[in-house]
């Protein structure tokens, strides 16, 4: 076989945005397939914000790519030769070509690809789009993570990007009233008019977190995040008590250092689960704790230590004392 | 009647530590109960770090506490007179007295009290700490939200106040392997000498990080947070996979402001649940989810819109393009 294989290889690790250079395009020849494998033609490439991610030398959810190898991306492909037993010329898949022109199919966990049934009606491209992996994202995350609730709000970030455009939409199938944030004129057009958002938030306008106010008079309930920093900050500032939010991407840092985004960062790729809580909520609930953390102190489990000062005036040193370390324990003043 | 009592009054909302003159030392004469009226003598106040947070200006769980009103806070009291159907002279309450020597309980929201039953080997104290709003704060952060699992590693921020001493020990009681975060020598020797966690972590050592990592070497399952900031985020960058965070309380930013802390005082004080989030995790659900999309896209109520560039060589602008905002919907590459 003369068939040359363009690929993409990551060389270096970008800071911020790529250079030339970060990826190079170098050509290798494609070997005679063994038994078992197959070989696909690239037909198209996902381009997906995660991809930035998996430049940089930190173990994610996936690891990194090695300087040298081909970059990762997810692609549609068509076989064009198979000696694989699941495979046959003409099948279509999606999964994790690679920025290249062709890929081995073999049986390694590299190259698991889905296979494509044909769909009247249905692009090729849906596959890597609504029907792919952001699609499907807007899905999981709408649906698992937000459940939205008839009535609510929900706020969209990068919601003209291929994830928030579908999970905004998501958000109206259920009744939401949904508001998308994105950069320009027409993308917030494209946002009120072509698919039904109720307000579109044009974050490049100097006024738009009064736009997003007006936007949201009952405040927001679901805010599905892929941008953080500033953005995700504005909304949480608007958020309803008990909202959720689906921490998705947080593009806004892929690109630079930002320490505040660090740990929004670890919950997001870590899949964390944060809760703010106040125990006030609980107060129909409080006899059954103190049933319980009752029975554990008489019986040795729980044991506990109280700082005592004397006197009613002795209240706001006591207050400080908290926030200085002075106390061990409950501190109580006793009058 | 010609008792007189003494209130802290909040005169000035603090910037910082309380300074003299933020709360006011007042007495006022203690009227004659009218009918359904009650008066309780305050035996015990509990000092709790929310009580900084009612003095600010900001509209929080409850309403803050107004300037001129007696300062908000819990405490032990007992009826010394009652024209109440409910109380007796004798019997002992907790709830909000505020910061005062008597409490006057009538049928308003604001006096609205838990009567105490007397409990063999129970101080009175230890209703405002251990089988109060401190350890049942402590009892549903560990068991409605944490949830603790055997062989899990806890870390409990704050570990030997009144609310993470508690905590941690919750996390002995289920198995975790629990580690308390403190300042100071004689805290970290309570925590594991006396409460039997399995290490504990000076805040106030240089070494504090390292520590904190030699005793996770399995990384972090749960993080019973009460600190915010950068024992926080230390913390989170341990986390293992899928991890929960209880956020409980951000005592490092309510004396300081501090930006960065924000965001997550909007999750603490609005209790949001924020799920970090990969689809990849769905995997062995994306043909369900592929499946609704394609309905949805198929009957109209979705709509999709691609950025395509052609040719292998424009990959790299195209992932750049993810960053700057050029694209609206899903971006693709086609070669």
């Amino acid at each position: 076989m003369s068939i040359v294989n363009r690929q993409w290889h990551l060389q270096a690790r970008p800071k911020g945005l790529l250079v030339p250079g970060d990826l190079q395009l170098a050509e290798a020849p494609v070997p005679a397939l063994a038994e078992g494998q197959a070989l696909a033609r690239v037909r198209y490439l996902s381009m997906d914000p995660t991809m930035r991610m998996w430049m940089a030398d930190v173990q994610l959810y996936m690891p990194p790519v090695a300087l040298g190898d081909v970059m990762r991306s997810f692609g549609f492909a068509e076989i064009v030769e198979s000696r694989h037993p699941q495979y046959q010329k003409g099948d279509k898949i999606i999964g994790l070509t690679g920025l290249q022109d062709y890929v081995l199919i073999d049986a390694s966990a590299k190259s698991q690809f889905q296979k494509i049934p044909p769909v009247p009606f249905v692009s090729d491209t849906a596959f890597l789009g609504v029907l792919g992996i952001t699609g499907i994202t807007a899905y999981f995350g709408m649906m698992d993570i937000a459940k939205p609730q008839k009535g609510e709000t929900l706020v969209v970030s990068a919601a003209a990007g291929a994830t928030g455009s579908i999970a905004g939409q998501i958000g109206k199938i259920h009744g939401c009233r949904v508001i998308g944030i994105a950069g320009g004129e027409d993308k917030c057009k494209w946002l009120t008019q072509d698919l039904g958002f109720d307000a579109a938030v044009d974050y490049k306008r100097p006024d738009w977190k009064e736009a997003l106010a007006t936007a949201t008079p009952k405040g927001i309930d679901i805010n599905y995040e892929n941008v953080g920093g500033e953005i995700m900050h504005t909304v949480l500032s608007r958020m309803n008590l008990h909202g959720r939010v689906v921490l998705c991407g947080l593009i806004s840092g892929y690109t630079k250092e930002d320490p505040a985004l660090a740990s929004f960062s670890n919950v997001l790729l870590k899949r964390l689960r944060v809760q703010g809580f106040i125990v006030l909520d609980y107060a129909d609930r409080y006899v059954e704790a103190a049933t319980q953390l009752g029975k554990w102190k008489v019986f040795g489990k729980l044991k506990d230590r109280e700082t005592l000062l004397e006197g009613l005036e002795k209240v706001p040193d006591a207050i400080n004392m908290l926030f200085t370390g002075g106390n061990t324990g409950k501190l109580i003043v006793k009058l």
